[in-house]
């Protein structure tokens, strides 16, 4: 099995640090979190599940954008939903009757949902909820999960950040995850300044574990909030649509506030959405929330027919399914080559890791071994599964990570 | 002249209040900024300056979706380029060269940056930039112009807002516009806490005259920031592109040390830049920045295709003389009606109020009266001028105009 070149890449990055700082930023910065001769910088298409780079390497995608591409790159339904309004009318001075219709159809599909707003991204959206439980409550403070993530403005960026300052913490609490003693205290000692309470249904957290909820840590949550007068908001930005299309808190049976959704509810085309309750629905309203490009239409389009298509598939069990196999093969692998690797999360966006490797320079390795074979993974934040992804691919990436397996065998990690 | 009727836009409304909170929000609300029963609530298609409701009545746009479109609706060029992209990667696991390209671009057509970063919102830019000066200078405080906007992040909006505590504002000092000696006050008050100043490169607050920077503004502000350690951030999302290719910057003959870009950038995809100098590419480089949906290539296409063209066409030229024009034809018919129609701002954007109306009603009725004969305008807000627009465009909206002024002394407001 040949492994990948990068050459067009490496030429492209050596272009890009000169006019972007670090070349690559954020979550698709190569380092720290990739070997980065084993990874493609650039690439020039996607399809399906796949894409290529600029060296013409071609990857089965385990990454799926970070979670946005859920139903495969350029998907027949969903692009021509979105190609019909774009040709009629995208950005404009007035609102478009999608807006309407998406919001009827989310107050529709979502439990918690009697109303939706529609904004760009994740944290704008995570942002508009925080504020809605201020106004709601006339509170400041909001409860947060240690390790977990809403987006990088400077009061979700962990305190000592560049460009954070400790002012931007001041209302925000962090305790552990699944951690309700720690709730308990936090409520009995400042519950009166507690406007709420926001997390993401599980925590997949980055370069460590994930952990479901316990057995009946979520009712409990709702339930000290609700009694505190607080309200609860799920971060449903990673995790929507991959384990309930009636949004996560449906998969853990339990009834949030506000939930916060955004990657996979286009496929890929950029939305967020904030769904809420009725009891909420005077507060939103008198928080001032907007942007340049919230009220564009396609990405709106494509979001009905993206989330039409989930249904019409059962794409959550689909996903559910492809990790399952995906990740019981990589495990059973492992075995045969005297590793032990552990799985954590969801299985339709599943977070692995190799045993007895605290330093996970063994897993980053393995995951570059994989990546410079065709299948793109990363060591240090869950994967993706998409309804794209066929058994055959889950039988070529189950050989490429035994190949894997084999290369770090061969050359241990120092 | 007939006017429009807008029963399918106020059917369409009362759908839309019940499944989002208080049905149209932000800036798009009808309410408190026109009289509603004047204005189109939700718009069907576009096209070069025009766009048509869900009754099939005719606009002509002066709001140009309040500053992305540029280069008129469904620009063919720009429009081929997202397309062509958009058919290869948009979304993706890892970057596009067309990032790179657009970086080049950037840097190669605006004095002012030695680098960029891409992102979907203007105040992601905004906020990005307040980050920078903070990495920067290891300080917390921002200066800023009181009326001004840079967002709706809570450090942005008014104390008073709801959802905003007054945590949110501690960092933030507001002093007026062309007020230089407020701001040598603030310097020499706390001074070492100052990380930045920033301000929109002239001063288009809403419901207000607009102001354009007095003689040496600039350049003192310039001056005393850097002689205080300081930085200098322009926010050109609305102005960008509409006064000089180069960011406004130029048209005023100074240099900032960070520019935020959005809006027009892409003729209206969702995109955003922050540039910066040299100097900064370390802080910059320092701060974690990222979002889902910020390294899409299409809008990163549509805006070299944009911002080529704009070059080509000299377009700033183009809506400054459109402007010219129409305000030119207002001022002189609202003498005729024996009204005093004040023009301020810049003519690629222009603000217009009646004199003697401190209530803004009356000018509010006129824009009303506009609206519905087809010409798109609002009472509060600059309005925007696209190359697009054309002289025959121009001669309608005057006969317009001449019609709005018989109506409201017709009809006087109470």
């Amino acid at each position: 099995m040949n492994t990948y070149t990068y050459k067009e890449s490496t030429a492209l990055f050596e272009r890009a640090v000169k006019v972007i700082p670090c070349g690559v930023y954020g979550h698709f910065s190569p380092a720290p979190y990739v070997p980065v001769d084993a990874y493609p910088f650039f690439a020039d298409r996607a399809q399906g599940a796949r894409f290529w780079d600029v060296d013409g390497n071609e990857f089965i995608d385990y990454m799926c954008a970070y979670g946005p591409m859920a139903l495969g790159y350029a998907h027949p339904k969903v692009d021509e939903a979105y190609l019909n309004q774009l040709r009629q009318s995208d950005v404009n001075s007035v609102a478009s009757p999608r807006m309407v219709e998406l919001a009827e159809l989310l107050v529709d599909l979502i439990p918690t949902a009697d109303w939706a707003f529609f904004a760009r991204n994740g944290a704008d959206v995570t942002n508009m909820a925080v504020m809605t439980a201020r106004a709601a409550t006339g509170r400041k403070k909001i409860i947060t999960i240690k390790g977990g993530y809403h987006g990088t403005t400077p009061w979700m960026q962990a305190l000592g950040h560049h460009g954070v300052t400790p002012d931007d913490h001041v209302n925000v609490v962090r305790i552990p995850w699944n951690d309700i003693n720690a709730l308990k205290r936090v409520l009995a000692e400042e519950g009166k300044d507690i406007a709420g309470f926001i997390s993401s249904p599980y925590h997949h957290p980055v370069f460590a574990d994930n952990a479901l909820p316990a057995e009946g840590y979520w009712q409990e949550v709702v339930d000290l909030l609700r009694a505190n007068g607080s309200l609860v908001i799920v971060d449903d930005v990673r995790a929507g649509f991959r384990l309930h299309l009636g949004g996560s808190c449906e998969r853990y049976g339990f009834k949030s506030d506000l939930i916060a959704f955004s990657k996979a509810i286009a496929n890929g085309y950029a939305l967020s959405a904030l769904v809420g309750t009725d009891a909420l629905r005077v507060d939103a309203a008198r928080v001032f929330h907007t942007g340049s490009f919230w009220f564009c239409a396609a990405s709106m389009s494509a979001a009905m027919a993206c989330l039409r298509e989930m249904q019409s598939i059962n794409a959550v069990d689909i996903m559910r399914e492809l990790g399952r196999k995906l990740t019981d093969g990589i495990v059973a692998l492992a075995k045969n080559h005297g590793y032990t690797m552990k799985v954590t999360g969801e299985l339709s966006m599943p977070y692995l890791r190799l045993a007895n490797d605290d330093s996970m320079m063994l897993q980053q390795a393995w995951c570059g071994e994989c990546t410079k074979r065709g299948a793109f993974l990363t060591s240090h934040h869950n994967w993706f599964l998409s309804t794209a992804h066929t058994d055959e691919d889950i039988h070529r990436t189950l050989d490429i990570c035994d190949e894997a397996f084999k290369a770090i065998k061969e050359h241990p990690v120092a």
